[in-house]
């Protein structure tokens, strides 16, 4: 590699809403998107809630010129969403399927049944190792009351140690994706304190695009004027994130968003607004070198953000519990009517009524006996995301107090089965 | 770190039949296995099959003083099983749970319900890093009809992935665990030849323990001996397996086995073999520099276990085509029996029986789905690993014949859709 190497990288972000029978004007937009990938060609086209591995075909044979390498990630019932378009070769890949992502019995939100993931593509450019991160998290659909808070913040958690655990020797790393998160929100803090990433918006100094830099702005005409009813500019939930080991720096050059309308101004290409960045890593000089990660001892919002994820997934855990109570009983009041019912058919009185209730009864059971086992999965996912940020935060008092003597306690800390202490 | 440096890790496996309500002298076991691993004070204790939280909480507290540090790896309903202790501070853990795990109607064989996993441990020793994974793979049931076979197929590939991809920084990587697999059973080979890891009884020239290895041996009481009767001298599944970066040199100085016994000749610790052994990190003379996993285009073996994989999962993936599409039915055939009993209800004619009938033919709708779509999941994972294996294959064509104009045909080949060309 020379001294004054310089590498220049255009990224495309988009969420698509490509949602078979679900989006408006869904085969014009996905036309439309493949024709403007091409015109434009991007390095790396990292696209989410592509839901019809149709159109993910489509879209690989029109771009198979300008971008030569694809990758769609499958995961559950629907799958991910997610898919890569890359003008360079693809070393490597590989995906996590986030643990916790809402509930089955919540048909009409549909997010457990699409396995939502983080995908991870290694290119080598120029001798550089880049790890390129695709994601997409559970949707909110109330703000004011947010069910899937706990789930959101745990699959925030999950990405960061992904990409912690994965990166390890990577010397660019890129993120994007529909984060369903807005920049202050918990599961976005804890994901730039953990991974050291730096958002493009706020670190570029050539910006163009939505105001505030949203990502989701009422000019779109497929927007859902009324979720945007208390943000009058928009809300930003989409991100380019990135960051570089010391040796190397990156910058952002220019961030262009669409404004609700086509890059060209027709109508728009999804109900989400388009990230195109053109990114700039150089050798760093001195006064550059990129700040790594930095450690929880001495970072206090990290740690500060690292509780406050803690009392988060507690509260879940509060919610995860009073459900597997609640379908616990159920199942219980199920086995005791049907008791009863098996009583009556061998007294021979109210026989009819009694096998009509029958089955509803088991059907009873087996439904809260299912739900119970989901909830009570839902305690050990949360229990093990817990103990992990338990783990941060008590290497940071060991960091802090290293002195031999407060060494056992520190150690017993390490050990299970006492989470009052971070309370 | 001196260039003298020697580092010798003494690690105990074992998977430890620690099932509430079913394994027999539980409480016993658990305190005898406390008591030794307290008097052998190994740098590592990694555990399978501890799906008593309980006995891990008794664990951590009787081994507190040797191992200070502990953790449990929580994931699915009833936990992964996994757990492990270490005289050293745990610098940080992850954990990756396997995408197929069996079958959740196949309530009597329960592996599903278990959220089987690989967990990882990174320690610091002696300025070295270590990436320490425990691991449990799904049971074989019957070697001659195994219908899990390209779930373990699938976590078998799954776990040479997560190794390879969390360990690129590490200077050693060891790997203990239940792999549910024989030497030279088809998952074994994959994660071998795509890690690069070593099976310390193949290397160790200092082996005391069961004859051949055998983890699983008629000698044990608690052993199915029905189970072992194709096999008079036992079977070999439980494992250490170990890895050093170039530059560093790893051997196993001596390992030991249970013999059916408890080590002090008591009865056993466990249905499984108890694996002891003596490893030994050091720098690297150059005659004897651990080679790296190698590339996949000069090592056929490579090449032809990941086509083998690639079958089985076809296999796989044909049966849970057959099973999603037999659901598929039932849900068709049900919702037209669903719509004869409304038309006789309607109609007044056999009305009580059709009343009767509605709930249950609602069951079998609703029953009948569940396992459509359990079966879809399945396919997507299957076709994620396939895809995955592809590209490994793809990469090592792709080395092998660099040629410009071989590029584009290449290229096409990365994309998805073409699965066939693997056939």
């Amino acid at each position: 590699m020379k001294p004054n190497f310089s590498l220049r990288l255009r990224v495309f972000n988009l969420n698509c809403w490509d949602i078979p029978y679900v989006s408006k004007h869904r085969a014009d937009r996905v036309k439309r998107l493949g024709d403007f990938l091409n015109m434009e060609s991007f390095d790396l086209a990292l696209l989410e809630e592509v839901w019809s591995e149709q159109d993910f075909q489509y879209l690989s044979q029109k771009l198979l010129p300008t971008y030569p390498a694809a990758h769609y990630f499958r995961s559950g019932i629907i799958g991910s969403g997610l898919c890569v378009f890359s003008k360079h070769p693809i070393q490597e890949f590989a995906q996590h399927i986030y643990t916790l992502n809402g509930y089955p019995y919540m048909i009409h939100h549909g997010d457990w049944f699409c396995g939502k993931a983080v995908g991870l593509l290694v290119l080598h450019l120029s001798g550089l190792v880049l790890n390129a991160y695709v994601t997409h998290l559970h949707a909110e659909y109330s703000r004011q009351k947010d069910i899937y808070l706990a789930h959101r913040v745990t699959q925030a958690w999950e990405l960061a140690q992904f990409i912690h655990h994965t990166s390890k020797k990577a010397d660019v790393v890129l993120l994007c994706g529909d984060l369903n998160l807005h920049p202050k929100d918990l599961g976005c803090r804890l994901l730039k304190e953990w991974t050291g990433l730096r958002d493009a918006y706020l670190e570029t100094r050539d910006f163009k695009g939505a105001e505030e830099g949203c990502t989701m702005v009422p000019e779109n005409c497929y927007v859902n004027q009324q979720e945007l009813e208390p943000f009058p500019l928009g809300i930003r939930i989409d991100y380019v994130l990135y960051k570089a080991v010391p040796g190397f720096y990156i910058s952002c050059k220019t961030l262009r968003t669409t404004t609700g309308h086509d890059p060209h101004s027709g109508s728009p290409l999804s109900d989400h607004e388009a990230l195109m960045a053109t990114l700039c890593v150089r050798h760093s000089p001195p006064q550059h070198t990129a700040s790594p990660p930095c450690g929880p001892t001495e970072c206090s919002p990290l740690t500060s953000v690292l509780r406050e994820a803690w009392a988060e997934l507690d509260l879940g855990m509060t919610h995860a519990h009073w459900w597997a109570n609640l379908a616990g009983y159920v199942v219980g009041l199920g086995l005791l009517l049907l008791a009863l019912l098996c009583a009556l058919v061998a007294g021979g009185e109210f026989r009819e009524v009694a096998i009509l209730l029958w089955t509803p009864s088991v059907g009873l059971i087996l439904g809260a006996g299912a739900v119970y086992l989901f909830h009570l999965k839902e305690v050990k996912a949360l229990c093990r995301a817990q103990a992990e940020l338990q783990h941060v935060l008590r290497r940071a008092r060991e960091a802090q107090d290293p002195g031999p003597e407060s060494q056992p306690s520190l150690f017993l800390g390490q050990q299970e089965g006492d989470r009052v202490e971070e309370q």
